[in-house]
Formats: structure tokens, sequence, C-alpha cells
């Protein structure tokens, strides 16, 4: 057995940047370095300006966006059409030239970037809507399409998509549907397992699966589409999404409420399940710290929707999408009356028109990007019994007192799917609390039964650390479907499935 | 090549049983006979009274309930625990001695009835409902539950099971999710693969892959679950089910209307999505002669709803599901005022209490049994654009008209989903009618983009028509999958994938 000092004096040289506490896999020596043949092919198929080979090029796609993984990718290509990523990926099996699909780069465990020197396939020159069908409200759109665009298109034929999340100002419906995100709107329209109707995906010999349906039922068969829906580009490339999208509401509500304690968030948010009943379209929190960290970074955007209030520790937001105002109206009504009358909070205020629902909801979603502009982050998005879900929390708070007293540890989320994002924010990321914070936070979990990955996704950041949510059986049946799509693996390697 | 006579030669060895015009595939040589050593074991592994043996015992066994797929099976097992299922399964991998899962047998594709002497592993013993947490809705309960007593158990603690079907009194929830069941709450509340939160599984080798999560959001690797919902028990046998349940909505309307024309039908429709919105939970529409085989089947239960009105070629059932009975009331009584003033509909009825829902449902969930005690019928099953959706059965009735006048080609189904349920009945099966519908009505639903199996799924009916809906590489794909985890194909053979 190894000492844990031969470990880590081995592992200084895997680090993701010179600098980086983070451990990078080594590269798999199996797979071909790029050599002036393959860029020659590569530019036959997607044309010259569409291979991307200098620095400057090259540099946000190499690097996530929290600066915590890059990559050394020398080569990107921006394939146009289905087809065109048909034949680079029949060449790349052929050549064992590993491959990381790219969408909007928005992932947080790394996902998205390669590890080594991956061939990078940008899926951004895909981005066009196929067709829309207002009466069913089946959408079919390219992959690169992103998703605030595809929602806009969306409203202004009076429907919306099913998904809704903070960076869908750059991200890809196919880079969605690949990490199953979840999301806001998760609440009210359920899973993406539930409501993508088709997929078109490449897969790793080339292969072109047109699984494309737009109907709504359609039993026939193994429902192959399901397999790479959260896979992560690990066993197929998405090229185009059909998913059946709601009719945009006649009438939305957003409240934001001040309330004292973990525990009344929670008896609002049975109450509120209650009393709103079908209208409910989200439930989220968030608790002082994070609100602050957005009312510093966002000064000149955002002020406190409650002034009168005393900073209090808990925020809740909540929406309802309904059909009829004057319905929907008199259901919240009621409810904050009641919310009032019965002490649950300390102060709150309704959305009056559309500028200030956004303006609320711009507080809750501009949480994440706040906190990563206060420092570098760790980040755990953890599905656990709404009951318990703060107590991680403050016990990582705890933990890091005594050693870092400046780590800012938050939580927030979407606590009507028992969501928490739990961050923890220092001046630089020091393996001193990589390894107080790691693998406690994935063994806290796994002790009252939740998820190590409740939307973010598994990435290069948590495959060894899978079998704290997912049993053996589970793993080796993930490696048999690999083997079987992907006998190459040349698919997003490093990711997704342990080593 | 085989002339055509050739074949029909060949096949007549293989009818299900004497009389029947449907052919069986081959017994395949690789499949172990059983013997007494295997009963043995059986016996051993399940108890000996659980272990079938006599022709009384096997006979409803062996037969699906139409009468028209029955196998020669001479065993069946009744476990009664997950263990057991993963013994039983060890050892028929190991012996190579093939199964078919079967739950509550009322499928109408042969999908749950052995095809020659497969072992019947009956799931009726594993009944229990394991736990329900009332905050989260979450029920976990044996694959062997029956859909109506999980239901009446969540009704009592307020909630609802979210698929509801006209064989809920006999089918199992493990049925329900391994054929993908659709019902009449699926417009509502979805498809299976959003609501299925987690599943234990017994895979072919008798290993036991526990993925019961009962986490709304898990984005933990690949979704594994996914695969065994709608693939027939071919590739695992589900031994537990973990549902997200919605709540018992505090109001219901049901509305029975009597309409003059298919299009009338469909503009009601698009008026009721729009006007109802979010608490619209089924639509479903019958003709004219599938409601009249239920007054004539049916004579002493169901009185005509709208008895001033002489009969109509079309009729809509609709209901609605909310939280608020007067706003819902109101949203129901402004669309029916708008009906009336539209011309839309002839007559219509709304239910004043819950019997009245009943009977209203009545008759609609009575369809398929009333034709069935009529007669010996096909079915088909399909999904198309709803556009298009009463042309096939027009079609269909004036191809037969010339050659089997009393032919009874009715449609009926669930309109709010696009899905079709087109039924033939005849005095008999006869190869006549046989070969003028098939593969007529798969070619005719192929051409317009639609599915062949909108939820009844494949079977031993339509593998080798599956071509019709799926592509040669998604078919590759299930290939694949198969034989990564059912290696021997012991699970359910002849049946989902085609030979």
């Amino acid at each position: 057995m190894k000492s844990k000092n031969e470990i880590i004096g081995k592992t200084t040289q895997n680090r993701w940047y010179a600098g980086s506490v983070f451990i990078k896999p080594n590269r798999k020596s199996e797979f071909k370095q790029l050599d002036g043949a393959d860029i020659k092919f590569f530019e036959q198929v997607v044309g010259k300006s569409h291979v991307l080979q200098s620095e400057s090029d090259l540099e946000s796609l190499n690097e996530d966006w929290m600066g915590k993984y890059r990559g050394n990718s020398k080569v990107a290509v921006r394939p146009k059409t289905t087809e065109e990523v048909s034949k680079l990926l029949a060449y790349c099996n052929e050549h064992r030239i590993a491959v990381v699909p790219q969408g909007g780069n928005t992932g947080l465990v790394g996902g998205s970037v390669p590890v080594h020197d991956e061939l990078i396939l940008s899926m951004s020159r895909m981005n066009e809507i196929r067709s829309f069908d207002s009466v069913s409200g089946v959408l079919v759109a390219d992959a690169g399409s992103i998703l605030h665009n595809v929602d806009e298109y969306l409203m202004e034929r009076d429907h919306i998509f099913p998904l809704d999340l903070g960076a869908k100002g750059s991200c890809h419906i196919g880079g969605n549907v690949s990490t199953n995100a979840g999301g806001i709107r998760f609440l009210r329209y359920g899973s993406l397992h539930g409501n993508v109707l088709g997929l078109e995906v490449v897969l790793a010999n080339g292969e072109i699966l047109n699984a494309l349906s737009t109907l709504r039922k359609d039993n026939t068969g193994y429902d192959v589409k399901q397999l790479f829906i959260g896979s992560e580009g690990s066993l197929g490339v998405i090229t185009a999404v059909s998913v059946l999208c709601p009719p945009r509401p006649k009438s939305v509500n957003v409240v934001f409420l001040a309330v004292s304690s973990f525990e009344k968030c929670q008896q609002i948010m049975t109450a509120a399940k209650q009393q709103l009943g079908e209208i409910l379209s989200a439930y989220e929190f968030l608790d002082d710290l994070s609100f602050q960290m957005v009312l510093d970074v966002h000064k000149d955007r955002v002020r406190n929707p409650l002034p009168s209030q005393a900073s209090t520790p808990f925020y809740v937001l909540f929406e309802t999408h309904g059909s009829n105002q004057d319905h929907d109206k008199s259901k919240v009504d009621s409810f904050l009356e009641y919310l009032v009358e019965s002490g649950l909070i300390e102060d709150g205020v309704v959305s009056q028109d559309e500028s200030q629902a956004k303006s609320l909801w711009f507080i809750r979603e501009s949480v994440p990007e706040s906190i990563n502009k206060t420092g570098k982050v760790y980040k755990y998005d953890i599905s656990i019994p709404v009951a318990k879900m703060y107590d991680i929390v403050l016990d990582i708070r705890e933990r890091l007192a005594k050693v870092h007293p400046d780590a800012r540890v938050s939580g927030y989320g979407h606590m009507g799917d028992s969501n928490l994002h739990l961050n923890i924010c220092e001046p630089a990321y020091t393996s001193e609390t990589l390894n107080i914070v790691e693998p406690y936070v994935y063994e806290w979990t796994s002790s009252v039964g939740g998820s190590i990955s409740a939307e973010h996704g598994i990435g290069v950041m948590k495959p060894n650390h899978l079998h704290y949510s997912k049993s053996p059986v589970a793993i080796e049946v993930m490696k048999g479907l690999k083997r079987s799509l992907d006998p190459n693996g040349i698919l997003n390697p490093y990711k997704t499935v342990p080593l």
C-alpha cells in the first residue's frame, strides 16, 4: 500500500494548472496525438475557418467558467451539420482520437472542457430551430441552440421551454439534455426524461441515431434516447432535440419573502404546495450570506426588495404559473394573508409587473455568479431530504471556521425539489479546505440517503465519488453501457464513469 | 425466395393454438426443458405451494385476457421476495431456462404470457407497500402491487398514483412500469419516465440492481433505471418501484359531450387546453360505435348520460383536477358556455358528484371490455397527429366493408395525447381480415410519422414490425443493450427485440 505522501507526491504533477489544488486523471496513452493529417481531414469536413488552433481561440474553450478546470487541447472543430459530426466521429473512432463535446461550457463539474489534449467538438454553429408545432407544443431544434434564444422564440409563440436556469444566456439545449439539467421550473414541469420526446444522436462510431420523435407517446421498444439524457456526452453526441413545451402562462406571480428560520421556510413550502396547488411553479430559498453577496456584487443593479426589513437569516422566492389572473391572484393573496396571520414571515413583496418579477428572479439567479465574483468557489450540488438540507451548511461552516475563518459558506437552491447548492468561497483554492470538505460532504450526503449530484452531474469532478450514491451493480451496468456504445472510449474520456 | 404458399404451409404448424390465425415464433432450441431437478430447486427457493404445475393453475397464466395468445408453460413460480427472484434468475441464467415475468397479465400484445414453455415468474405475491412519505409524495412499493390497491392507499393519504387505466383492478404497478403504461392521466401527469424516481431490478444473472432512489433529482451518472421502463421485462425483472405521486385533487370535474364531427372534437380540445389550462387532466374521445357497444354490453349498469340526445358520431370526455373548487367550477362553466355559444357541441353533462364522475368515466373505461365481449378483437394502439387520427378508422372500415360487412371498426382513445385505439371486432379471427389490416395499419401509421405502439408496447405481437417506427440504428442499439444485459437471452424471449 502506498503512503499518503507518495500519492500526493505523484499527483502534484497532475494538477489542472500551476497552483491548482485539483488533481486530474492521467492521460490515457491509447489516444492518438493529433497530427497534420488529422487537421487536414477536419478542415475538409468543416472548412478551414472552423478548425480552431490559435491559443487565443482555444483559451476559453479549454477552461471552465469557474477557472477550476483547464485542459490542453490544441484543436477545436465547429461542425454545422449532423453529417459533419458523423464524419468527424467516425474518423476519430477509427484513429482513437479522444473527443470532448462542448456546448455553452457553463457546467460546474468540468464535463465540457478537455482534461488533456482531446479534440474539442464545439456545437455552437448547430443552432437552428428546425420546427415548432403550436398545436402540440413540440419544438425540434439543433443541440447548439442557446436556451435563452429558444425560450424567446417560444415566448413569441405563446409557449415556454420546460427548463430555465441562470446560465440560459450561454448554455445550449443540447448541453442541458446531455447533463439532464434541472433548474428553476423543475418543480412544475418536471424532468427532461419526461419532457424530451426525441433526440438525434451521433454515436461514437459516427452512426446517426435518428430517434427524433415528436410524439408524446411512443412505446416501440426500448426508449434508447433516455440513455443520452444525463450521460454527459460520454455515450453519444446529441445533435438535435425534440421537446414538449408547455403553454406560456397567462398569469405569473413572483413573491419574495423574508423568513426568520429554515424551519419556517419548510412550513411555508408545505403550505404553498397545499394552498397554491397546481399553479406553484418554483420554490427557491437563499440564506442571508448568499443574499448579501448579490447586493455587494450587483450594487448598481439590485436593490433590496424588502428595504424596511433588517436582514433575516433566510429568503424565499416562489412563483406561480397559471391560466387565469383573477384566480391566481386570489390564491396568492389568500396564501400571503395566511403567512402573515400565522407569523411565518417577517416581510414579503409580490411582483406587480413583469419587470418586477424579473428583478426578483435576478436576485436568486445571480447568486452563483455573485459568489464566483467574490472568490474561488467549491460548489456542491446535493439532493437531501428538506428537513436536513441546511444542517450540512451549518456543519461545514463550523468545520471550516476553526481553520479558515474567512471562508464564506452559503446555502441556496431549489428547495421545492430538495436540491441544495452548498458553496464555499475563499480567496484562493487550498488543499487544506479541499481536504476538510471532501469527501466529508459526500459521506454526509450518502449517510442521509441523498445524492451527491442533484443536477450538476458527475463530469471530471466526481466519477470516483459515484459510489456514495450508486450501488456497485449500478456502476457495473454503467460500465457495460459505455463499453457497448463507445467501445474505444473516445467520447468525453475520464468523466462520468469511474476509471 | 420462398413462395407465399410455402411460408404459409410452414407456419400453420406454429399457430398459437388450434384455430388461431396468429403465428408464433419457433421455440429456440438452446433453452433447457424443465426437469425434476429444476422443479426441486424452485421448490427450495419459493416453497412447494408456490411452484404451480397443475393445468388448472396454469390455464389463466398461459393465456392472455383476449384469448389471442396462448403458451404451453408447465411451471409457474411465485416468489415473495427480491432475494427469491434473484436466486431463481441466477439459476435460470446458469441453466439457460427461459423466463417470462408476469404481472397482472392484462397486456394487449402478448408480452406477459409464455410463447412456448418458458418458466412463468408470477409477481403476484410481491405486493407490499414499502413506504410512503406524505410530505414528498414518494411511494415505494413491491412490483406486484395491484394499481387499484395502491391508488386507494394513496387516496386515503391525500395523494394519487400518477397513472390510471381501465385495467387497474388487475394490473400490477411493476407491469405498468415494465410496459411504460400511459392511460388516462398521462395528459396531466406525464410519462413514467418522468414520474418513476427509482427501481429495484433483478438482472438476468440474478444480481440485484438497487436503484430505488426516492429523490426527485439525482444526476449521478447514467440513469440506468430508465432502461427498464418500457422494456417489457426483457432486460431485467422489476421487483420494486419508487414513484412521485401527485396530491389528491381537492376538486374534480368530469364532463361528457356529444359532438357532431371529429373536427369539432379537435377544436374543443384546443379550446380546452387554452381555457382550462393547468387544471385539464384528461381529454378522451369515443366514436358512436364504441359508445353503443358499451350501452349494449352494460345495459344493466350504464344509462345514456345524454338521453335527450339522439346518437351523435362522437363523444368527448374531459376531466379537470384542481385545488380550488370555486375557481375550477368557474373555469369549467365559462368553457361550457363558450362551447354552447360557438355551436361546438350538441349536448353535454357535468358530473355533480363523485358517483356521477365515476359513471361517466365507466363509459370510457369499459369500451375495451365491451368490444371484447362483442367478439374477437384486433387491437391497434397508435400515435398519430390528431388531425389524421380518425382517418385510419374510416379507411379500415371501408377496406373491410367489401369483404367482411359484419366487421365493427371503432376508434376511441386518449385524444389529448394523440393516441388512438383502433379496434376491429368480428365473430372470429380470420386470416383474411388479418391480411387486410396488417401490415396496412403499420404502413399507414409510418407514412404519417406515427408510432405503431403508443402505449401498449411491442410484446410478441410487433417485434418484426418495429422498423415501421424505429430506425435500423435504433434497433441495433436495442440489440446491443439486450446482449449487454441479458447475454443468454433468457428474459422474455421472442419479444420486444426483433428476432
